[in-house]
């Protein structure tokens, strides 16, 4: 039986080193670093990282070949919470049971940590040692894939349709486009770029693709059922604000039980894209099964 | 007589024309993609695009080669001031003659647009086609120089040590490295890129070192004296203002006079570091009277 909790937690060590190490590469004391390493190692999930290296091991890869592409979908990740976070954005005060980043620290001092963690991604992804030509090119295409992810067609626009619907009531499809740029199109990338560094084929990326939408979507879908009815100390922020805020949630569109099976849904799709990988691809199947499953 | 008025707008509608087509590239319509261009195309000096495509002719290359470098400069350049220009930070209203982005749009927009500006940068120079995988070598090169000018040991902390001097009184050593990591590192950097694209050799990448430490530092000398000096008319933003603000300035620290000196050595260095080029750097040398004399 294989046991995704202590794969999480190997991968999750793996990844925390690293960002360390390239935080501590970094000028000590600064300010600045001390903002970006309080929001960076604040105990995320670590559920992008996570799922890069396992679209390595999924296409039988090794996911030392993706690590820094995991650590930089960490950095992108957490620079938009704290974005998102600011007072003109969500102003949220808390994230990951800690005050948010513009609470310890100040406005100010926020917006350039998440500006400075973006461009640390791209530092990162840039300066991975290239033995030849190839590398270097494929590095150049994981740069432009996560690019245009994290950008003004991807999630930034995501954040855009989720500030522009506050207040309005979407439908099913509007809601979905609105969680496909904000949250899937990272999550999509970061298996992409696991298995294009692990020289996945053509087929394999396909199914990773509907994989990776259904995972994308049902993280979402679950995400709304724990403002519904999850454990606020377990989750370190509060739950019931989608209601409060109005906002068009898969509970307030199809009820909860519904929203439920919709996940459920999610995930044997997700399960059923994965059929023609063999046990490599453990961690990605029981990775589908804890995103309905988590409790935070 | 080499003609910089001519040089400059021709480079510049060169930069101009390539930014709106990059811009084009995205959805059209969208509010963000609106702030972006409003940011990007609200009549920037160009300066740093300039340098670069100079920086390349000067080492006897085709500025074609460094255009997309130079695109990205300007972008990493404008999302810098949507983001300094912010109510958390330096709370400007107006920036070249027009409301700035917040004021235009808002300011949640304003974040997201300066987040977009800075990850389509990234996107800009790792989509150039290469033909080779030394060129895509060079590429990734070219980013990491970038991402480290611009990022928490660049131009992001010269931002924080600018917020963090407010009220306090600078010496000159202090307040030349402030300025060099704030405005210097992308001048620098601009300039290192047209080069390197142009395949400078080391003593030339020395040289044109040397000059863009002196240009920058001048480039910030005139910008106090003209902020104490200038016609806010013909600036498009309002002067005598870091003197309200009791901001450290070098016309505050040498006196008005000394300051005018100050650039002008500043300059007389930066010349004589391109004694060796030929007139192919009769731009190099026209760009660093004109940051002097410049009235905006």
């Amino acid at each position: 039986m294989f046991d995704l909790k202590k794969y999480i937690q190997k991968k999750s060590r793996v990844v925390n080193d690293t960002l360390m190490l390239l935080l501590q590469n970094a000028q000590q004391g600064e300010t600045i670093n001390q903002a970006m390493q309080y929001s960076l190692m604040a105990g995320g999930k670590r559920i992008r990282p996570v799922l890069c290296l396992a679209a390595a091991e999924a296409v039988d890869g090794n996911p030392k070949d993706a690590l820094m592409a995991a650590c930089a979908m960490e950095m992108i990740h957490t620079y938009s919470l704290i974005h998102d976070d600011l007072p003109a954005m969500d102003d949220d005060k808390l994230r990951r049971g800690k005050p948010t980043c513009h609470v310890a620290f100040d406005e100010a001092t926020a917006i350039l940590a998440g500006d400075a963690l973006l461009t640390m991604a791209f530092e990162t992804l840039a300066s991975v040692p290239v033995e030849n030509g190839d590398q270097a090119a494929k590095w150049l295409q994981i740069i432009r894939i996560i690019a245009i992810a994290a950008g003004s067609q991807g999630m930034i626009q995501g954040q855009m349709l989720d500030i522009a619907a506050e207040g309005r009531r979407l439908n099913t499809k509007d809601l979905e486009s609105m969680h496909f740029l904000k949250t899937g199109a990272l999550i999509e990338t970061s298996l992409q770029c696991g298995a294009l560094l692990a020289d996945a084929d053509k087929a394999q990326l396909g199914f990773l693709k509907t994989y990776a939408r259904s995972i994308g979507l049902a993280f979402q879908v679950a995400d709304d059922i724990l403002n519904v009815e999850g454990n606020p100390e377990v989750m370190g922020k509060a739950v019931g604000t989608d209601r409060l805020n109005k906002k068009s949630t898969y509970p307030s569109l199809l009820g909860l039980d519904a929203s439920k099976e919709f996940a459920r849904k999610l995930i044997r799709q997700a399960l059923q894209a994965l059929e023609t990988f063999d046990n490599k691809a453990e961690p990605l199947r029981a990775m589908a099964i804890y995103i309905i499953e988590r409790k935070r």
